[in-house]
């Protein structure tokens, strides 16, 4: 049993937060102090934690040289404005963020690429990718040695909590408006997502590539080892509340041996296989759920180089905290 | 003008058939005598056509040999049963069920494949193809020239009202159910459909292909006079009552010209194209509409030879009714 380490989580008061302080008391991770921090309104409010009501206090007054490791799951600006105090204080940290670049914090996803973690010494600064990029990357790491991997097409259909708290409240509180033929009013999304599809989530680049898109993209290489793979993405808002969707599409330069890749999955890590007749959907399968979810696996029509696949995953869950987690674990042997 | 025609509409209860008669009275249609037919149960109920009821009756008893030309938009069972009775009478027939093999009844998409239509002589069998067919045909047509056309990747987030009446209400009662914490009893379908994404619509073959999938291939592959196109194609259902979404991602064997991409869109017939940092959505643009919007348009990341583009269309009226409607007044010098 390793040593108790003391711990802060930055967006305690979160989507993503509230999840990973109810996953390290679930997987019995050796907390030692575990300090909970928010922005100043939140600050006073307190998240349960093994039973006990543990006060929620302001990030800015806190004084990082008082644990060894440090969660970033607020806001990659909230990242910005306070990694440089965890690093002067010699935490390690693992952003949930994005906020950091890729050389000074590589992605991690322990199915796919845990090597990375391997001989490192603390203080150690590490970021858990996109929920799109956990999910693929579990998915296709088992795969890489079966298939000459060409290109990967996806599609995500993201569940609205994966842009946090407010989104959540919109989505209900819009479909609520509609049923009941009052006037919609939109606050946090500039239009109607109730009952509709947005084709955008966050802000585009000049090219008119999203943000999220392009992340993904160099995650997913990053994370498969593989920088030049081919990699088209559309990210786009479903009114789900949890457990985004993602349909894949891939290219392999040899013939698919469907037999293997079904096998694969099968044993593979953190997957679970829906096969037969049967699918997996985000609410009746991937919420509260820690593995991804793989159905509708098939070849190509008439293309036997090509692997369909559906994907769906508890976005914060498996594709944030509990991915944080796990790279946690495999980092504690260093930090105690 | 045109000579009047005597028409039989089956399925003229249905979410599709209540759109084409209105469509007809919108585009004044030659109409002669109106033939409103559907099963016994609604036989003796009616549907408003130029502000008068008009009685609806059943099939079964219906004498194909009063009109000229018949729209079968009932499902495909129902097009099996009484299409032989039409053809016995000299009717035209327009189906929209997907139920006449190709080789009888060739798909029609008129900014596609017009000139298919160009020297029949009536009576004459065509199909108004799936929704998912008509919006892609709609919008690759245009840029066939442009591109050298090697591979297409769908992902199709189908409305609700593809499956027809029935799915509507079921996504509203659901919907309900949920909002009031009452217990979710799935009837039409199998599962959770409010707040959740489907992987499959409708059945599946042996290959796990899903029919619809297969059928857009075919008719997709027809529509542009391209019997080897490679088109990998996935429909799933979302939680929208009405407006098709397509994520498209198309595979060019020379570098695409975007600019050039915009220009053939922007003059496309029935095409609407959103740019700058918009994009279309079913609830704010398809639905009611008579055109497909195209938004999102953008190469690849890192590949000059990708187009990508998400298309939004209103299944029941363009992806269906409409399109049937404009066929037959490609038709009528014929048939008058
Ligand atoms: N949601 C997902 O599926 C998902 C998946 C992967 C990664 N992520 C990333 O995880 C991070 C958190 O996302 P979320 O969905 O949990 O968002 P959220 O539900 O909106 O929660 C935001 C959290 O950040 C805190 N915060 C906001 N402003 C702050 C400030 N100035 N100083 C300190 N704390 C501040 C909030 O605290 P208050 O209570 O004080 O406002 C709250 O705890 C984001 O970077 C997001 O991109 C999210
Ligand atoms: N919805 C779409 O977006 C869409 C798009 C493209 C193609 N289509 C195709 O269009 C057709 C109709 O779809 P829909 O969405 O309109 O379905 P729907 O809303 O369920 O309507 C079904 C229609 O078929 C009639 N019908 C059912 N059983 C019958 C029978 N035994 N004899 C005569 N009429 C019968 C119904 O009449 P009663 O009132 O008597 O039951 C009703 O008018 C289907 O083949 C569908 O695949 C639909």
């Amino acid at each position: 049993m390793s040593q108790p380490i003391d711990i802060a989580v930055v967006g305690a008061t979160g989507t993503v937060g509230e999840t990973l302080v109810q996953i390290l008391e679930e997987c019995q991770f050796p907390v030692g102090a575990l300090h909970l921090l928010a922005s100043m309104e939140s600050a006073g409010s307190s998240v349960t934690y093994k039973g006990r009501n543990v006060r929620v206090r302001e990030v800015d007054a806190f004084d990082f040289s008082q644990v060894k490791l440090v969660f970033f799951a607020a806001g990659p600006a909230v990242t910005r404005s306070f990694v440089a105090r965890a690093q002067a204080a010699g935490c390690s940290i693992i952003d949930l963020s994005g906020a950091l670049p890729a050389d000074q914090a590589p992605a991690v996803v322990p199915e796919a690429n845990a090597a990375v973690l391997v001989g490192l010494k603390a203080p150690v600064q590490v970021h858990s990718p996109s929920s799109a990029a956990v999910a693929l990357a579990v998915t296709l790491a088992p795969l890489k040695h079966l298939l000459d991997l060409e290109r990967v097409h996806v599609t995500a259909c993201m569940a609205i909590s994966a842009q946090g708290r407010e989104a959540v409240g919109e989505l209900a509180r819009q479909t609520a408006e509609l049923l009941n033929a009052r006037p919609l009013e939109p606050r946090f999304f500039d239009r109607q997502v109730a009952f509709n599809v947005l084709a955008q989530v966050g802000a585009n680049d000049a090219e008119g590539h999203g943000v999220l898109e392009r992340r993904l993209v160099n995650e997913l290489r990053e994370l498969l080892g593989l920088p030049l793979l081919k990699i088209s993405v559309t990210c786009v808002q479903v009114p789900v509340f949890f457990g985004d969707s993602y349909s894949v599409s891939v290219h392999s330069r040899k013939a698919v041996d469907l037999a293997a890749v079904n096998a694969a999955l099968e044993a593979a890590e953190s997957v679970e296989l829906v096969d037969g007749d049967d699918y997996p959907t985000p609410v009746g399968d991937a919420v509260g759920q820690d593995v991804v979810y793989v159905g509708r696996v098939r070849s190509g029509i008439d293309e036997a180089e090509q692997l369909n696949l559906w994907l769906t995953t508890d976005n914060v869950r498996k594709g944030a905290a509990l991915n944080a987690v796990q790279v946690a674990q495999l980092l504690i042997k260093d930090l105690a």
